[in-house]
């Protein structure tokens, strides 16, 4: 699993039972290894880029361990891979090599021949375990997905979150199995032909269990962001930072044989390097590629209608494989629903979703009205794979005050009319979990902070989200066990209407992969209609 | 005069009498205009972006005009092109067809052909003014200088500034002439064959006499600047606030017949859209050149070492000509002087300067000391024509404590060495003035703000800013006319190693000029041979 670019730090833990435990920490003046199962303590040592360093024989995986800085605080490591009592307790040692993968003629995939698949961990089975999605890998894989896409799974506080709060990115969410579970649900993927895709957050850090500022300047306050200070990608003393998040990119890649990486709000990536972070993490990922003969993808969440991102390196671009686009599902959401409130003011005309057919993004330089602005330019040079599109994700689903799904806010034929809208579009198509049968569980937002002056904050800012979205009604409790268990899939797969959505679902699918005017997905290919009087668009 | 891209602002006055009061308030309820000689005021009607208007007849040149908010706040107009009573004032009309220019022969000058001289007018003459400056001309001409390059002449509080500080972007500083005198200029140059560039600061405003606050958001709190809050180049409103910026150039270039522009701090123009503001202004220059037939040059100050600003926008950058090289300044500076404070602490080896020979950008990737993170990229791709030099500029020498130039820090043999270090490199040259004849006289800040806090507050800055530089002695004031008045040329072109440095100069320039080998700047022709123990350099 070893890449050798960027510093590795953590618990590395060699074949010879010797473990090597390294940690940044630039502006301590002392730094020790505490294990507290013996209460044993190992000063380090540090290099000249202030990373800290000592070597310990017979360490076994399991092994607890913390940081002590300055022989006065007890921190667990920023690099932790396993954190057994939540994100307040010591780390603990993991053995890389402890699964043997047999997936060795698993070669990637290519964007094009994506049919993605967004789910939950927790509540995407009745379980909420990475073990129980392993055994429902063929249930999907008859359904026709080709690559599940999987929410963020790094260590966040208690045992219910989104995944968009962790705090440990290196760690998996210790309530979730551990990381030979995730290693076995990535090689049973791969050989039922199956990609993994991973949710990972490097444009901010959750509000608790943060301990990385103890540590040295993860942060600048050079920008101002809706949740804080900036992850410092380009003021002094970035390097190490950068090397972090790109160093974890590789792990999930490499060690965990992940095919691709969905990057949380690349927008919020504030960097003003001539070296854009979101570049020097597409090249290192190029350069585990080319090592390993496997592709590997990266697929961008920006809301800047920038082509740049999607753009190869070699054309000034940054390099990522492909990139989300919200305003394909904005506008069908709106001419569906009707809906006006927040930004869906911006859209609405049925011109605007074949705008989207045939530029990807709507706002290639217009006025929005929302934005108060002119945004965007036209990605005319980029493949209609380079764009992930979707009708429903956990945003645009869990952001409602009530998490309402399209199975609850569309008549069923106005479902079957957006299934059949994104699966036979020239995109890459992106179903969230459970919309394959019209699910009628809501998807709420939900956490478990311990902090309670946070989940006192949290609860407002909701309330206070919802203003411009719903006038009436009451925002739900997102720390309340119910809410997160009314998100929970139904698995109603068998009764009338969701039996039919089903049907029809696995139909598209199998028409996508099988047409050849859909596999075709040419740009000179495809020809949008405009619409007669915001009546149909063909 | 008229571009009609982006939407002009100010008093607009037509031959006809009948002038055009605009300008942008989107929040505010009522503007009304006031002519404060004759008081009356006019209601201003209000279009669908939040721009008011009102046309008077019978307007003349050098009538006085304010605005007036919501029947409260009287205010002069942000696109001020005259303020007789400087910047708390009212605004005065001008007459944009008050000059007729004699330079219709005129098309223009490419960066490789240009041997730039920067110069203040308030202090390039004892006069201080553009009149004054009109009249050297020819001397420059002898010299051999083909392009001027005069530091700001925005409207700036009292009678002495660098001109940073200015807070009309449209006005000429009152006590410099009138903006016939700076078109007369223009055309005299025109007319001995040289160019003229004018320094424009778009990335901040001055802190006294700023009242684009109360007119709308012409700021955002989105970034921390040195300088306060930035110009909102990508918030709500921006738009405006934009076309306010590219108009201002397009004024300038078009109505001054200015040949181009040295954008000031380009690297603090904070804009995260997928247009970027560099892009956006550029490509409204180029549409101007099309249109006129004449070449107009931006050159930018930028502090990234990131060639995507100077690389055409068809390659993905954002257009500009030319950008200046402080590290080149750095390298040669370092050496010569043997100095290793503040951001000298990067340079010293000659290496470093044979590097900016090769690659123009010293730190291409290495890591940086004194920023603490490795540092910028490769502008292989990049004509050494797109790159400005200098061994002394108004900031390497104003922000010393003493302001020294190198006439003063050097022995005479070493500025000879530093002239040729410069004229016979492959870049675009940039003397400071008096520079050609070794000037003794210092180069300080100096300023005449009114306001008692911002005087006070300006003195501690400048104290605070020399901590790294120097280790004793005490920062002048610069407030004192003293100050302003030492920083006036001497003149002394006369007297023995004044007058051998200024023939050394002139022979330079013309020897740059008729040389094969120094008139075909290609890379590829160019070979830099390393230094051999940081000791000579062929």
């Amino acid at each position: 699993m070893a890449t050798s670019t960027y510093k590795q730090t953590g618990a590395l833990l060699a074949a010879s039972g010797i473990c090597t435990f390294r940690v940044w920490a630039p502006f301590r003046e002392k730094l020790a290894l505490l294990l507290p199962e013996s209460n044993a303590t190992y000063a380090m040592e540090r290099d000249g880029e202030g990373y800290w360093e000592v070597q310990i024989p017979g360490i076994g995986a399991g092994t607890l361990y913390q940081f002590v800085l300055d022989n006065d605080l007890q921190r667990p490591d920023p690099a932790s891979r396993w954190q057994p009592q939540g994100v307040h307790g010591p780390s603990a040692v993991t053995d890389p090599a402890g699964f043997s993968f047999t997936d060795a003629q698993w070669k990637g995939m290519d964007t094009a021949d994506m049919i993605l698949y967004e789910l939950h961990i927790g509540t995407f089975t009745p379980e909420g375990t990475i073990d129980a999605l392993t055994t429902r890998l063929p249930w999907l894989q008859e359904l026709g997905i080709t690559a599940i896409e999987i929410m963020p799974v790094a260590q966040f506080p208690g045992n219910r979150n989104w995944g968009y709060d962790g705090v440990f990115p290196y760690a998996l969410q210790n309530t979730y199995g551990n990381i030979n579970d995730l290693k076995k649900l990535v090689n049973a993927a791969h050989k039922l032909g199956m990609a993994v895709i991973l949710d990972v957050v490097y444009n901010h850090q959750g509000p608790e269990g943060n301990y990385l500022g103890d540590y040295g300047p993860y942060f600048t306050d050079k920008y101002h962001t809706p949740w804080g200070k900036a992850i410092n990608f380009d003021d002094a003393c970035c390097d190490p930072v950068r090397a972090f998040y790109i160093q974890n990119a590789l792990m999930w890649l490499d060690e965990f044989h992940i095919d691709g990486l969905r990057l949380d709000a690349v927008h919020a990536y504030w960097d003003s390097s001539a070296l854009h972070f979101t570049q020097e993490l597409a090249a290192a990922v190029q350069e585990l590629e080319m090592r390993t003969g496997r592709k590997k993808t990266l697929i961008g969440e920006i809301d800047l209608n920038n082509p740049r991102y999607i753009t190869p390196i070699p054309n000034g671009g940054y390099g990522l494989d492909a990139q989300w686009v919200d305003e394909f599902h904005h506008a069908l959401h709106s001419c569906l629903t009707g809906e006006q409130q927040g930004y869906y003011e911006d859209f609405g005309d049925l011109a605007l979703l074949a705008k989207s057919y045939a530029d990807a993004y709507v706002y290639t330089g217009q006025y929005s009205v929302h934005r108060k602005r002119k945004f965007g330019v036209k990605p005319d040079q980029h493949a209609y794979t380079r764009f992930v599109t979707f009708i429903q994700n956990h945003d645009q689903i869990g952001n409602r005050m009530l998490g309402e799904r399209l199975g609850v806010l569309l008549p069923f034929e106005a479902q079957k009319l957006s299934a059949a809208a994104l699966l036979l579009s020239p995109f890459v198509p992106l179903l969230f979990m459970g919309e394959e049968y019209g699910e009628k569980n809501p998807f709420p937002f939900f956490c478990s902070f311990e902090d309670a002056d946070l989940v006192q904050a949290v609860r407002e800012g909701r309330k206070r989200e919802f203003a411009a979205f719903h006038l009436n009604g009451e925002a739900q409790d997102p720390q309340a066990e119910e809410v997160f268990a009314s998100a929970k899939l139904s698995w109603q797969t068998q009764a009338g209407e969701h039996a039919a959505l089903l049907a029809l679902y696995q139909f598209l699918i199998n028409l996508r992969k099988t047409h050849a005017a859909l596999r075709n997905r040419q740009r000179s290919n495809t020809k949008v209609h405009a619409p007669v009087n915001n009546a149909v668009l063909v």
